[in-house]
């Protein structure tokens, strides 16, 4: 039990939403910031002068055909290229790299395939080197404020430390910390899940914009989940929550990586599909084109990628099915290799959830695929790098600043 | 996106901070106040000043062998038996009517056993009578400020209305609006599901007391759940969130009430415990007693009881692992009739939650019995009642007493 905030609380709190409300919905009039935060206009006069004193945001002109006869009102644009975070995506079978600037701008990016058989100890130094090369080509007065892993494992919030990864060893658990050293950018580098970064990315600028309650769902060999709750990523005790891929749909089933039978991973992942699909032997690259091609193949009529579809259908229906009677969701988003998988499948996902869900929660839940496509873990990556800086917008520019800026 | 909070909605969360202190941790004194609630003395004494010009506390000197020399620091302590809600719970075996007063403190109740073929339409008049009972006991100046039915059945938010629930027909899906006019006290009756409500219960004052992620599993011929995510009763977008009685555990399995198959609530109900145990045709009353029955034969050595039980628990195990995974939760607790369930077959609930969840969810989470015992379902429903008054003490007030103190 807290009592309510102080005056400068308030403040801090106001900055923050202003510079949210211009980074996810980007540049706006101060009447519309006004009308939108429901504060009077000398409090957003007051706002955006703190925010562009601190090289947050800028006023300028509106541009383009928006402009009216008489006196224009400025514009309050969030200072993309200035700010930005570095944002890392670790899949099983690539590694990209972004500098994404303030209002979700993806300014510069590296992208390499991994294979399976890597060296594990191999990713620190290709993560390092992208980044760094990243921040070479960025302006002389760009700065950094933040920076975030997304990755296909269980991850310990208090610490980042990768507690569970079956599907990638990346030799170090303290990836972050390690990862930070490298920079030498001053400052901390989080890891997440990845599927929570995907529900975080869909929620903030995918499929998930204006649902307070929305499952997402990522394949990558694995399958991870994200849970949004009353607007907020479901963490639990320990940031394990979202691990919906082990959940056990099928006991006695298939063996999963985790030890267990039957989970919802060992039962729609990608190896499973294939194996369903009598191509575990498949030539070339296996992965999410290996996945596509099962799809494209059941459209021409293949009848084993449409059996191996439909068995792997019911069983992410019945997925499906558990976590709507669980949760409630307006939403359930499918992303990674299950968009595949659900474009293929959608007539038995729909057909599973409609027998295995109560009427009441099912009634008015959505599915639907990441509007972000390939990139979800990549723009959740960034979210959560902007999330210090979005909740202290000056203090933490402050204290990035304070080594060069001030006089000793 | 929204602002931060005005003066007048600080002092409103302040004084309702300081009411739930003393509402759910008992009296205090004004240090104690000042301390836990991070406010200076005169703003907690200027609280405290209207909370008393409303009616909710009362200053008294501190009673027992607490007192010591010099000025005693004056104690501030709910009004519990002038303030009061009416708590219903409607379960499937039994109906009882409560009156709560601020504080928590159970000032009177009413309980009564229901046939299983009672007739639906009668429920209404036995709620209202119990009440109007309680109500003619009460001080002439005593107030009721909420009213709140527990219901073993999925329950619209918007509305409280009964949109399923197989194991009990209570005739008028909108039992709380009729229940609401026949009492013609004022004031809204809310309906909300019995597990629901006994997460609340147990995280305010029962096994769930400084968790902020822990997830209730209640028995009443049906299961249902109740999830606290950080802190916060899980909804999801209409309410029906926390249905993990209908999640499925074994597909193809027993036929559940919901006509789904395999659905933890098909798994380990009372019905199911029964036929496991040889005694679907038990004489006399089914229900609680017949549940504990089979807990005491297993102990005594019944060899179908403890198979039962065995059967029983390895689906509990399944749909406990299952939660861990996808929520992470400090705590699961066992309520009704998986209290003495889980005490029968504890064992197995664990070794297959052992295998199932993943290790670092599992690590630490704590399993424990319902400390409230059978009252989960009615001290939730009172918790319920109290959340206006709670959320904004001196206008619900105002409200609620305008009608006669107002001079027209």
């Amino acid at each position: 039990m807290k009592a309510g905030p102080s005056q400068e609380d308030i403040r801090r709190h106001n900055l923050g939403t202003l510079l949210r409300f211009v980074h996810l919905r980007g540049p706006a009039s101060r009447a519309t910031l006004a009308e939108s935060l429901g504060l009077n206009r000398s409090t957003i006069m007051a706002l955006t002068a703190d925010l562009t004193a601190a090289g947050l945001v800028r006023e300028e002109l509106p541009r383009g055909p928006g402009r009216r006869a008489g006196r224009p009102s400025l514009v309050v644009r969030p200072e993309s290229t200035r700010v930005y975070v570095l944002a890392f995506e670790v899949g099983v079978d690539r590694v990209v790299v972004a500098r994404v600037g303030l209002g979700g701008v993806v300014l510069d990016r590296r992208e390499g395939v991994r294979a399976r058989d890597a060296d594990p100890g191999d990713l620190l130094g290709v993560l390092a080197a992208g980044a760094r090369s990243l921040v070479r080509k960025a302006g002389s007065d760009a700065v950094c404020v933040g920076a975030a892993v997304g990755f296909p494992g269980v991850v310990r919030r208090s610490d980042g430390a990768i507690m569970f990864g079956p599907n990638l060893d990346v030799g170090d658990p303290r990836l972050g910390d390690a990862l930070s050293r490298r920079l030498g950018l001053g400052i901390p580098v989080s890891v997440c899940n990845d599927a929570n970064l995907g529900a975080l990315a869909e929620h903030a600028r995918g499929a998930g914009v204006g649902y307070d309650n929305l499952i997402y769902l990522h394949g990558d060999v694995g399958v991870g989940g994200g849970i949004i709750a009353h607007g907020r990523l479901l963490g639990g005790e320990e940031g394990y929550g979202g691990e919906v891929g082990h959940m056990i749909v099928n006991p006695g089933g298939r063996t999963c990586a985790c030890g267990s039978r039957g989970c919802l991973e060992a039962e729609v992942g990608e190896r499973t599909l294939l194996a369903h699909a009598g191509r575990e032997e498949i030539a070339g690259r296996p992965g999410r084109d290996a996945v596509r091609d099962v799809v494209v193949s059941a459209d021409a009529g293949d009848i084993d990628a449409r059996e191996a579809l439909h068995r792997v259908g019911t069983w992410l229906g019945l997925g499906v099915a558990n976590l709507v009677n669980v949760f409630n969701p307006g939403l359930v988003v499918f992303g990674g290799t299950l968009r595949d998988i659900y474009l293929g499948a959608a007539a038995q996902v729909r057909s599973v959830l409609a027998t295995g869900a109560l009427a009441a929660p099912r009634e008015k839940v959505k599915l639907r695929t990441a509007a972000l496509g390939d990139d979800t873990t990549l723009v959740g990556a960034a979210e959560f790098a902007f999330a210090d800086v979005l909740a202290d917008p000056v203090q933490v520019l402050a204290r990035l600043k304070a080594p060069e800026d001030t006089p000793v």
